[in-house]
């Protein structure tokens, strides 16, 4: 199950990064790159900062294959986008829960702090965008008013405090994942967003 | 003592980061995470190349610490750094001197050649703002005629010299980040800059 | 003689950072980072995310000189690239093809899957390129239309072709590099292109 939601998230980040790669008018080995980007820069960034290499994509090929897959859609696809808009979205609010799990479980694996952990967390389900927005020269998106980063702060936040009331390991992830995915769904449809903080 | 001037660069380079950030106007997670990379920035791209993971601000709480009270601060404040100018100025140059040593050491410790351990230095203290700049969207300020990574190669180079002479390992400290801060507030009193270099 | 080679793809990396760095007016100290990214980056990136720490660059000096050297010439030449763009071409033409094996051979050393081992290959020869075009702010040229990477990716497949066969270690590396060096002296010569994709 968890496997399984792993690749849709995966999928929906890469068809995601290939999007932006398009809308910058790359040629095909850009808007590969962007969308592998996309899909795993943040879990990249975590394992070469924890020190866990080869990265994780290196050691099991269903990432570059799933990725692939992910690439040939959103180009065979590419012009009706606007009405797969909202099953992309769903996807991707998917990967949001899924890959700050994962970032937070390679933290408490190695022994980290819950803070670095709720770090991991956010880095695994975000810099991947952070990176591809710095690739296509535009200030990352998600430091710009989205709602995006700070619901996998709440989610990490959410597990570690329901960690302490023992909780077994299948409820503790369901429970945290369905927080973030629903006050993402919730962030969207109430258009809920962070004000911009200026100096001037 | 130099853990407390670690502690007051890393709050400079914290403010230095938010404001560039706020005048970017980002919302609160982006300034945070720019004023994030701007402090540590330099010392984890040190860390991931020389391979000593989990990288260092996950393994000591008070950089994170450290960092939200620099973010709070700038936040607080942010209309009245005008008036803080200064005083930020010679935090800044603080942090130049400190982390310029602390990255010379960490390359020491592992047997690098002097010239590598420099790289390490300049990388330390000035990398965290080419981070910041590219997340920004702007060309690295420091690689557009402010005298500041020359200022770091500078401070290295006088360490090694006098290295040779044996002197004690606190005198070489104390004297390093002596000559990097005062050519620093020298470079900037006299508004010593680097020529830029055309090829039209 | 592949000593040699590297040598003189490096140097023609580093000479072409550097020139990039000029058409952006920055100063010395820019310059000299952008072509010394540009020169190691690609192998950085491959070291940082295969564990191999510290990175090449650190344990042998070799390059710090040699990009020193293409640094200076650089500069001295600058107003005479214009005649010189052929040798250049040339020279970074070697480059890619030296490096695109490095990258295939670290990635066979620690037993990685061939397509990995492609990926680590072009990312030693075109990554580099990548980040000197993002320190200056500009989407990555191997990105829109030009083949490049394309290039890479091609020699690294008959490199595993030609494997296959058993042939010896020496004519294995000669045969590729020929490939991708006449590919792309042929893909200049006669305008091939990558098409973009848009979907608009």
């Amino acid at each position: 199950m968890f496997q399984l939601l792993d690749i849709i998230g995966t999928m929906a980040f890469a068809m995601s990064g290939a999007l932006t790669a398009m809308n910058k008018k790359m040629d095909p080995f850009g808007v590969f790159i962007i969308a592998f980007v996309t899909a795993v820069g943040g879990g990249t960034l975590r394992d070469i900062m924890i020190g866990r290499t080869p990265v994780g994509w290196m050691l099991d090929l269903k990432y570059v294959y799933v990725i692939t897959i992910g690439f040939a859609l959103a180009i065979i696809f590419r012009k009706k986008f606007d009405r797969l808009r909202t099953s992309l979205f769903l996807f991707d609010t998917i990967g949001l829960g899924v890959f700050t799990l994962i970032g937070l479980e390679k933290g408490i694996n190695i022994g980290l702090h819950p803070i670095i952990c709720i770090a991991l967390g956010t880095m695994t389900a975000c810099f991947g965008g952070v990176i591809r927005d710095i690739l296509c020269t535009e200030i990352p998106v998600i430091f710009r008013n989205e709602i995006y980063a700070t619901i996998c702060i709440l989610g990490g936040a959410v597990f570690f405090l329901l960690k302490k009331f023992n909780l077994e390991s299948d409820a503790l992830y369901l429970i945290t994942s369905l927080v973030i995915i629903s006050v993402r769904l919730m962030a969207v449809k109430f258009k809920w967003y962070l004000p911009t903080l200026e100096n001037k």
